[in-house]
């Protein structure tokens, strides 16, 4: 049994770049979209972008709709403003797009008796009522975690969007969703981050300049999450600080290990744990759309 | 005072990756270029690509030749067999291609007296005989490191050769090239494939079967030097041993900094470093050829 909520609008709360992506998809889908922004001008911008139907900064816009995704950054999310959620209507599904889980869904239970925890893990580098674009979420995850007091039929609702949109669905547990995307996104940032560091902090300050000087390609892609938005990394490593701990305690083993093979010249073994690597690697790129042409230069002059 | 070096055939051992591009941008210069091979097959495929003038499995044809360019993996660099040592005409001016320095340097300046180390840091994904491209070295740096003892006039026509062909010529010190390399390129390549290990071998398989499931473009990009080729991972870390672990230390170090304001949830501290890393990327990126552009997908579901 579900409610025939494409009948009735859907409802987007923030038109950053997954909210006016969103907004895009929906209505090229044909169906109604009303969003909620904050400030006037973004109104009018993504009323000219076509970003929704209607786009107003007043609660009351949502008042109609069936599905409400709550596109908001993070620590909005965590902390909306009380005419937000006074405004949600109580028979909607709401749904969110916050990267971390539990924390969400441990608030929004409680607030909402619809409300399901998702996540679609789609994105560019952009942000703000520009970034939006069409077919964002096509062949991405989307990634529900739903509770066990999770209304069933909210949840297929806001399965069939994330369909609608071409992503592909996935359900899993807050936490456990929480502890992959440590491993695979929050930690990383760290990990990349150092890295950095650790080439611009070199003691012998010829030395850094020769490392700036000579870093290629494959330093530019392992550095390139550690040089990103410093408040969206360390927002991260707040949101999901348990998770990110246990992934970095993961990651040193692994680090200490491979250090302890070089200091101890055991050649075969760090060749087969590099085999490993190799062999793994592709496993976890079926879904990233983002695997590097066979043909890419790695310009490190390794022969 | 320096030589007609551009009169005399240019020498190459090994038409991989290197040589084969070296040959073919030297070729269109106009120098004659004679390169010595391993095997027949190598040879005759060389031959119908044009990498050379002539290409020979005898040493033989390395005889009129005034500079000889040694496109050698590092291995076979650092342990050449006595037949190739034997060819190489004492008058001639010998340099090598090694991403390695000071290993080099401190065999083969013993071995011939007109060697000057060197290192064209430009490469692709592609390796054999099939790899040579033309103008693989342009824009790239070409660093050279000369000893006390190496003869200027030979470092002044390895120079020139390194800007026939495009590349930006600099030099430093053996050493202080190889606590570079190991800063922004050997040490990475374990840093990387540590993050794989911590991602596949999540002790919870449902965890590690989501992860793989949700990595994005940014775990695609972390992840692609440490997944590359095991063995010459290995050799690197193996000929440049004690700079990649200092290169380790240093970065275990920062990296056990940022663990710790997590741990001690200084969220301030580490966005006022994710910060200083953001603003320190791109001094590493104006050489590597490789920065992504500004719209390129991050795809990591971060907002």
């Amino acid at each position: 049994m579900t409610t025939s909520w494409r009948d009735r609008p859907v409802g987007i709360v923030g038109l950053g770049l997954i909210g006016g992506s969103l907004g895009l998809d929906l209505r090229q889908q044909g169906l109604e979209v009303r969003a909620l922004v904050h400030r006037p001008s973004t109104a009018e911008r993504a009323r000219e972008r076509g970003l929704a139907d209607r786009v107003d900064t007043d609660p009351a816009v949502l008042e109609p709709c069936g599905l409400i995704v709550l596109a908001l950054p993070l620590d909005r999310l965590l902390d909306p403003p009380p005419e937000l959620r006074a405004a949600l209507p109580a028979g909607a599904v709401i749904t969110d797009v916050g990267s971390v889980k539990a924390p969400v869904l441990e608030r929004w239970r409680h607030w909402h008796g619809r409300f399901v925890a998702s996540h679609p893990m789609a994105g560019t580098a952009e942000a703000g009522v520009e970034a939006g674009i069409s077919g964002l979420f096509a062949g991405r995850p989307w990634v529900a975690t739903p509770a066990s007091d999770t209304d069933p039929d909210a949840l297929e609702q806001v399965r069939q969007l994330a369909e609608l949109v071409g992503a592909h669905w996935l359900c899993c547990g807050a936490q456990q969703h929480d502890r992959a995307v440590a491993l695979i996104s929050h930690m990383p940032v760290l990990v990349s981050a150092a890295l950095l560091e650790a080439a611009a902090g070199e003691a012998d300050g010829g030395t850094a300049e020769l490392a700036r000087q000579l870093a290629s390609s494959g330093f530019a892609d392992t550095s390139r999450i550690g040089g990103g938005n410093p408040a969206l990394g360390t927002l991260m490593a707040r949101s999901n600080r348990e998770a990110v701990l246990a992934a970095l305690g993961q990651y040193r083993r692994q680090l200490e290990g491979l250090e302890q093979l070089v200091q101890q010249e055991h050649w075969g073994e760090l060749e087969g744990r590099l085999s490993r690597c190799q062999q793994r690697r592709p496993e976890f790129l079926q879904g990233a759309g983002a695997a590097p042409p066979p043909g890419r230069p790695a310009a490190d002059g390794r022969r």
